[in-house]
């Protein structure tokens, strides 16, 4: 449906999260980039819960925020990096299974700023939940290269 | 401004918040509880920081959504627990400095539904810095105890 | 894929609907009910507009919020009724046309809460612009009918 | 606090008020414009009501969205515009009494953005409730003036 200005983008997007030690600090992992789209997955483990031993809010928002800000930049051309402007999230059900699955994809891509909607489900045998739901703008950093 | 329906609401949230795990792994600590208020701060270390060095966004998210949880939490029953229905963060400033607290204020207590405000400022030396804005809601879990 | 609890759910929504003279003042007018689904349509007038000639973003929040409302409406229960508790409204451009159409989807129902989400297009010949963007939290009033 | 680039800000807040016809059509009315902060008022009528007598939350929505954009508005160089981003409202309460003033205050002017805090209140006699609560993004259209 989009077409990448930066035939590379995939490259630039998995270079730019693997700067991110908070992700690794939670333990989360990029699973899928593709153009408008990303995934990220998350294996819930105790260091990452809230006091009822549900992954915490903060971290379903983590991923889920990085999915659609990683969704926007596979748009964006090289030498511009990307910025969250806001978001918006719904927490609909507890975060706990086998793996959390966040998913980010751009709505609308604009000359400045980026639209885009946000999921995260939970995985337990073969059976998904829908956790949270995000609605996000990016805006697009010109001149200013994400490394 | 609000008087808290459990004295001992102080000592209930700090035992909640020793609890989320998530709040360790990221380094937060509570700073203060009041009726109606809390805050919590974090000091910047690079098992946090996103692709740029800053302070993750989601990290920011973690303790501003927590924040306001508790804030509201103070004002609850014995035997209730706080739930984040929604929240909606703006971010204003890339998040970095000596130290990061977030603040959250409930704006309006309800029976079913609390709607508060939250802030994250940086420090460094004595000057204060926006990062972040959030508007929140919470939901009271009646007959379902924090614990 | 939602079943409603009230096999009459689309005349207690075109009722409630045409109650409401708000709707009536804006030309706004309901095309669509289904289970967990509503569709409001609005055609362009000089006096809805802001000052650059355009509807103005209140008139398409106006009836995005109500599209979403009356897709949670007609899931509910007989004599509850429906309140918003929030929502998050993107622009993405100019509301302009030949019509402005609405649409707005129950995503979870809940027991105590209902997310929707809304979408706004601008029609004009065969072609259609996506205008509007929101993500919705509403409350089940049971015991406190619409009428 | 702020210090608008343009002196004559208050004559040109009202100039584009004037031309918003919907505005008009619901009854709005310009109360204050100071730097960084405008008021707006609407004296409840039959006419912007929705189906159980309060004031539509979408009209509640269009005047606090208004008072958000021209208090950024107040801080723009001439010669620029304001659009709106995106908001997120809270509603609090049923939107009726004597009168509802919206008032928005600018939080944090940028060089493209502009976030604005938003509150609804209801008169009735000398009393006054918090009615709906609003965060705002707006973008400044430099070299694309409102009229």
């Amino acid at each position: 449906m989009f077409t990448p200005a930066d035939p590379s983008y995939a490259e630039r997007v998995r270079r730019s999260f693997a700067r991110q030690q908070a992700m690794v600090l939670v333990g989360a992992e990029l699973v899928t980039v593709a153009p408008g789209y990303c995934a990220i997955a998350l294996v819930p483990r105790p260091e990452v819960t809230q006091q009822h031993g549900y992954v915490h809010a903060g971290v379903v928002a983590m991923i889920v925020d990085s999915a659609g800000g990683y969704a926007g930049f596979t748009l964006f051309p090289t030498g511009a990096s990307v910025l969250t402007v806001e978001y918006k999230l719904n927490l609909l059900a507890p975060a706990e299974g086998d793996r959390l699955v966040a998913e980010g994809a751009v709505v609308k891509p604009g000359r400045t700023l980026v639209i885009t909607r946000g999921e995260v489900h939970a995985e337990r045998g073969g059976a998904r939940t829908l956790v949270a739901l995000m609605q996000q703008t990016l805006m697009i950093m010109r001149g200013k290269a994400d490394a």
